[in-house]
């Protein structure tokens, strides 16, 4: 039976709660919520869970052998290298750290001492994104062309993240979790509509080795809410619409003929190939609760999750990266060669930073 | 009477020929098109236009006053020039030309000789974007914060253009004839995916020097065709859908309250607003009917054309600087101090490298 | 403080008791539940509430004042008759009863006692519906021409009742509520496809005394999920969508003039308006928590509910009459002159006749 | 060489007189219309056809093979017989004619001359159509269960037909294609809300001799268009959406388990299945194209039409006894021994005795 202690519920932390006093192989020991006005809902919904308690008396309970993070972002490195040095397994919020230092360290501290370390990146554990990835691993699309993903909503203007680490850190999850290939260098820009906020609005553009090319696009200043990614193949195309209550998944068999023929080419002759649309039945079961479970499953086995540290290493370099492209321009960053550095405040400094780059 | 001579009768013609028949004070007198295999279809729909006459004829003629040039993109600026320096009224399809040298020596030979020069940006003559400006006119949108437009489906792959010069310039257009602020620098990046064909997929972001930000997503190689442009307003936001057979725009009554309270800024209260969202009513009438007679007007009257040779450069100038960012791997550049070069044929050599400066 | 006991934990209760546990002045002291293997998350669910208790001894408690039965629909009548004689007030889930001479007898009996006797059609207190109440008394929408509804999934196939007592139930107590006009009479056609099972797809169309017209398309074994209601009146018309996440209501500024210019009538002269669309910002609080809340004040202060038993029995009068006139071929039944018989069960064999009598 | 004459140039009459013009093997040699007005722009789009003729005339002419009727309902049945007496092929508007005596009349002529008599039931023509009739034909769907169709819009009030004659004609031959089996019965309810008008909105349900129902729903008074089409299968299930512009069909591995354990009839156990969803490519090709070249065909082969009279008469024969079952009040009526009287008329007395009806 592992025990598991909670920090932060907020308003992720009861999903996380409630899956985790479901599952089975684990019992949930400790919450950790500085706001006492919590206490009350925490204790109704977390059943024998102890409430009130710090961090540092939590990690010096030898029965807690895991420890869930959903604390704002900036707070994840910090706690979560405390819990590892703890002894503690960890699993923490996205993004999994501010920079590629932290994440770097927190990835070496699990390492150094055998913990899993995994990052909640919950789209990976949908039946929408397991199912993309099976069918791309099948060949079915072919070569993969493009990923371009619209995530826009009236949303939550946040503290401590812009709608960079807000919103795209989900599709670059998922992108890592479904390309082999990862991208090389980034350009990203931006803005910031209301005074002193972060950034509101960016476009982020990701290019590959390969003649791949990826674009995501978030606003959390849309009058409508769109969750729609496209993924083009040589063979078949997708689309994927979160939003769809059904058919989340619309595989279309349309795409060019790709010839090699010199003539053709000349003669700028491109075939078109049309043909049926089909919406595969997904596995509709809860996404947060498989990855709970698949949690319990490698802390207990010591198996690497499906979304290790590397994943969000990956994940907050090119968030890192994006977030210095927009200061700059949108000028393109080489990834692999970033200088790590402090971005989680820099980030929204950045925005304004894009806004001045304009009057000057 | 205005004596109309026309210029290639591929795609678009057959619909401008349509319209100058049926137009009032005009008369299709020309219809001149190389591929013979036309004639006969020209000949049953132009009435009495003589066709099988060469362009240096029609020209020639004195009872031809104006010329419409519908051919591709390449041979704009020859046959616009040539038909200015005959003293004919011109109406040239969009882009107005390859690049902005050759739209300026259009532009100042039109003026100097005292002729209508007018481009066929045909949405500026829709209901629904003349409604969308009188609504920007009137405040109810109160600051205009962004415009983000989607323009992708399957679509055919062009020998002279790529798909910025080919989809985007509707956008810039539509931009030119909404907004009284011009954008101010560029970034644009994009992919040919079919070996020795333009660019089929790109992203241009433009910057403003005020806090507005504008992005047009464009693609041939889509699996579903997407016509959708938001207009983000500090009071009111609008959703254009070209493709809605009767909502075509959705104006919604929602936004973030934008204080400037340093408390309020401190403690990052925004408010949201969620009101109702209104489908106006908007004139169905063809778009280029009303475009055809205007120019008919502009002719007789000698008034300025809501798309004259100005904006035709506006959205070439912005086209041009794409390409060369789109060639410098999304290199923000600055529109005004572009310096011009002929950049219809590199525009395609632009997307292969944009391919090779991965590799480097 | 209203003491609350709730018979029945199956697919519904669950909904009632979190709303009685969260609602301001009452207390949920009973649940009786008769699968003891319920028991465990009544606990977990429902605080202090007394589980394991027999309705008998819930009953006598004289602490419990009212009465909430969310059994299936065959047990209504024979509870709430209990219930009402125990001297509690009652609230009941649709259908109130499986037919009229229950239905009557219970008003009667909360009648002559002084209790109150409610009926739970959730629908009524949802933002939606309520605005169309609104709408409609305002007189916005002009005389009322016809209703028209479709309500379809992949539904659950029940024993007590068919398709018509579980969905078109909806409707009718939609209508009773907005509309001041009874209907008059009623034809129903509908088909058991499942062997033994009851009716699964139902058609019922009302006629009124003035020229309004109803209909409700219900169906059981249906691909999509349909919730689509439209609202035709002579000066707008609304297309209730509930399935629509924000956009629910879409009022439509069409119609046609209705002219009694007996030339314009000769001449067949139909004059259209076709105007702009609305759709109204709706409030999002939950339907269940304001009518749980609603019972509670009525139980308080002795007013009358706004889906009272007179309501209820409005809505399986009609009922009744559709499945006679079910099993007579869709023959028009007039539903004030309705001679009641029990039908609860008829209902399912009268599906079945309804094949026979196309085969005789 | 068909020789054809066309009467009628009104709504439909310019889409039929321009596949003739393009049609293989037949040519247009007449157009009647009474309405001089049109003269003008029919012989601009009519070629060489004679205009401003007589029917005499033309039916006199013996280099007419072929004569299309294109006007009102109402003289369908006496221009057809004109034409067939005078030894001509005849392809009539749909409704064939309105009765089913005139109808009978009809077939006989043509018979007894071996002449080829086809009805214009468009939609049989469609790729969409087609597809559902081999779908169907292939047993993919398994027993067909039900038939739902709804069709509505803002409609133009026509004189000579009411709604049922107008739109729920194309849902019956749609049937009468797709199915082997006959309706039995029908029973209609309608009303007219615009007065002196015919029946504006009405609902149809046909039953048949197995447990399949069939339902049509038709109303020229609402505020969106809807040509939606369900077809339930006891295997699979259809969504046949005729705006959709690229998946118009869309069919659902949808359905539940039609056991015959009586067990589990006992116990209700009915089991579910969801599945894929496939939108298959349909063939675009212009559906009236196809018709027109089909019926030149039928007229040199001398084989049978796929909408010949016999089907003609099948739909009118649906819909005499519909209206008969609006004006008794939805009643259901048998099709089989309906005894034929004239109701083309009386349809529109109809609608309005239903309005009577409820008031008496």
């Amino acid at each position: 039976m592992i025990g598991v202690g909670l920090i932060g519920f907020g308003y992720w932390g009861p999903n996380l709660a409630r899956n985790f006093v479901g599952a089975e192989g684990a019992e949930l020991r400790y919450v950790a919520e500085r706001d006492t006005s919590r206490h009350k809902i925490i204790r109704s919904l977390c059943g024998s869970a102890q409430v009130g308690v710090g961090v540092d008396e939590m990690l010096a309970d030898e029965s807690v052998h895991a420890v869930v993070i959903a604390t704002p972002a900036a707070s994840h490195y910090d706690l979560g290298l405390r819990a590892l040095e703890a002894g503690k397994h960890v699993l923490v919020e996205k993004p999994m750290t501010s920079n590629v230092r932290e994440a770097r360290r927190l990835i070496e501290t699990a390492e150094s001492r055998g913990l899993t370390l995994m990052v909640d990146h919950t789209f990976i554990y949908t039946g929408a994104v397991r199912y993309i990835r099976s069918l791309i691993a099948s060949g079915a699309l072919g070569e993969i062309l493009y990923y371009d993903s619209t995530r826009i909503n009236l949303g939550l203007f946040q503290h401590d993240v812009d709608v960079l680490w807000d919103l795209a850190v989900h599709d670059l999850s998922i992108m890592a979790y479904l390309f082999d290939e990862e991208p090389v260098a980034v350009s990203a820009l931006g803005m910031s509509h209301v005074p002193g906020t972060p950034t509101n609005i960016a476009y982020l553009t990701l290019t590959f080795a390969s003649n791949r090319i990826a674009h995501i696009n978030v606003n959390w200043l849309a009058p409508v809410k769109i969750r729609r990614t496209i993924i083009g193949g040589s063979r078949k195309m997708i689309v994927y619409d979160d939003l769809e209550p059904s058919e989340k998944i619309k595989i279309y068999d349309k795409g060019v003929h790709v010839t090699n023929n010199p003539d053709a080419i000349q003669q700028m002759r491109v075939g078109y190939r049309i043909g049926d649309m089909l919406a595969p039945n997904l596995d509709a079961s809860e996404a947060l609760r498989s990855e709970v479970q698949h949690f319990i499953d490698c802390v207990s086995s010591g198996k690497t999750p499906e979304t290790p540290g590397a994943m969000g290493l990956k994940v907050v370099q090119i968030l890192e990266a994006a977030s210095i492209s927009m200061r700059r321009g949108g000028q393109l960053i080489n990834i692999e060669t970033l200088r790590p550095g402090g971005l989680a405040h820099d980030s929204v400094i950045g925005s304004e930073n894009a806004i001045f780059s304009h009057q000057g």
